[in-house]
């Protein structure tokens, strides 16, 4: 929620200059993304958004991320279609930094899901799987299952910190998914960030999905584990079986799970809960204390590992 | 150039409840404004800015700052219109702190204005003087002439710190103006706060002014001795006067200046250095050393200063 790079109007005047999109109108820093600069821009042309990639998002990686959004654009899918410049180049430089220009999307993100936007927003995850499916490009999962042992070795006191005798559990944890994490469902793109504050819903149907700079190659159903824990919790911490029924049950509109998927399902959630844990935990220890910005808080992702592990009422587990 | 205040989807549909908006269609946080926080509305009606009021603006001084807003709306001067709810009422509340909904204005604000955009701007400024009188409310200018005593008491030492002797100079300065300072050139609304980030254009023309919120009853040629120090002054701390003559011109295109305002102009815009130095001197003094946050350079207007007590060349001078 921040605006880090300044941009001027000379400097946005010569960046527009190589692409084929009319004179600004206006031009707003605006408090959306991760952890970009982000501006609405309107032209003669039309609107958009001018995305200035700050940290966290490798430069290496923006190929694949601006391409996968022009493919699955390209399919209908309501995300925001990358704009090219008139040489085609879709990725540019604006004050010394990454920077593309994508379509503007309307819509509005929900804060507290209810039960209709969860239907709606599984539904848009599938479509999502599907529509990316031929996408040629490919990215490692570089916050999937292979990687959190690696992530987890410097933060056991971190976590013992958070919560004495945290780490213990943590590598019990990372043991039961080293021997049971499944490794044949099917694969695809994964949007890997399915939060409510990724999805747009116009008059409370799905509307689009933004923000793609965790897209990567991993087990569909691994999407929806990490989007249950997003999407069908209560603000107490407690799970809402109703909310992800109603996501499955959209999902299951447009791409039916297997039996394998689905009894995956437990695990899956858990091992998402344990990557946002773990980023979150990485975040709240390098930020020394006293700061004025404050990280997410683990606490959640915790609390979410650990109704995993007592096992989810009505929606299975694995133990 | 903050989002301070979070407003969930329900909030935001319970507060345009009482409006005759339409529907939201996308509702983003903006970086705009002083110190108020900032959200841009798209509903099926058109678009709107959603203002919640944090520090500094005076919850006494809503009713003064919206209604003249809707005043200069009603004259044709392009400033952003306040929508009034179902009863009527420009000003509600949001969150616990006081909200305004008001037209959206298309334009963009220079940050190196030209000698064309000062020409614009001046004519700007007279058309704002003009269109607000009339104007039956009443507001004195805390930030005015006569608070300048009162303000520098307390900031002598932080301004030796900033600048050894500069506390010397600054009382020599105030006994200057209390002897010198004009009381009988024409008064009317001000802006007070004329700076190009509170100006839109639109392909080069003036467009629209924002940010009204330190308007105020005063001298109107005050108005353009604080202007020329934000549109008349290199990034090296000169002066320019092929740019203070443009803004004069285009001033003068709506609104001729008698000879007493020209000659005022001078000491007027040296006390408008003053004034910007002491808030920005105030905000400097009270930010901890070492906060993520730094306030605006005080120093900045503190060379405006002493090229005022040199006399600008050309423009005149007031010793």
């Amino acid at each position: 929620m921040a605006v880090y790079t300044d941009i001027t109007d000379a400097e946005l005047e010569a960046f527009l200059g190589d692409y084929d999109v009319g004179t600004p109108l206006a031009f707003k820093g605006i408090a959306e993304g991760v952890e970009n600069s982000n501006f609405m821009l309107e032209t003669t042309a039309g609107r958009f958004i001018l995305t200035v990639y700050e940290r966290r998002v490798k430069a290496e990686d923006l190929p694949f991320f601006l391409g996968l959004m022009q493919w699955l654009a390209a399919q209908g899918y309501p995300s925001a279609a990358p704009i090219a410049d008139r040489s085609g180049a879709l990725l540019r430089t604006l004050r010394g930094k990454p920077a593309a220009l994508v379509a503007f999307l309307p819509g509005l993100s929900v804060r507290r899901p209810t039960v209709a936007h969860c239907l709606e927003a599984g539904e848009g995850l599938a479509w999502l799987h599907l529509a990316a499916n031929g996408f040629p490009g490919r990215r490692v999962n570089r916050l999937g299952h292979a990687a959190w042992g690696e992530l987890f070795a410097p933060l056991g006191p971190a976590a013992d910190a958070l919560k004495p005798g945290l780490a213990e559990v943590i590598r019990s944890d990372l043991a039961r998914f080293a021997e049971r994490w499944p490794s044949s469902l099917p694969e695809g793109i994964v949007h890997a960030d399915y939060f409510p504050d990724n999805v747009f819903f116009i008059d409370g149907r799905f509307g689009a999905t933004i923000d793609f700079y965790f897209a990567a190659w991993d087990q569909l159903a691994y999407d929806i584990g990490a989007a249950v824990n997003a999407w069908c919790f209560e603000a107490d911490g407690s799970f809402n079986l109703t909310r992800a029924q109603a996501f499955l049950e959209g999902y299951e509109r447009r791409r039916k799970l297997s039996a394998a998927e689905k009894a995956a399902l437990p695990v899956l959630a858990h091992g998402a809960a344990l990557r946002f844990f773990l980023t979150r935990l990485h975040d709240w220890d390098a930020t020394p204390a006293g700061a004025l910005v404050r990280p997410k808080d683990p606490l959640e992702y915790e609390r979410k590992m650990a109704v995993h592990r007592e096992g989810l009422p009505g929606f299975g587990s694995w133990s």
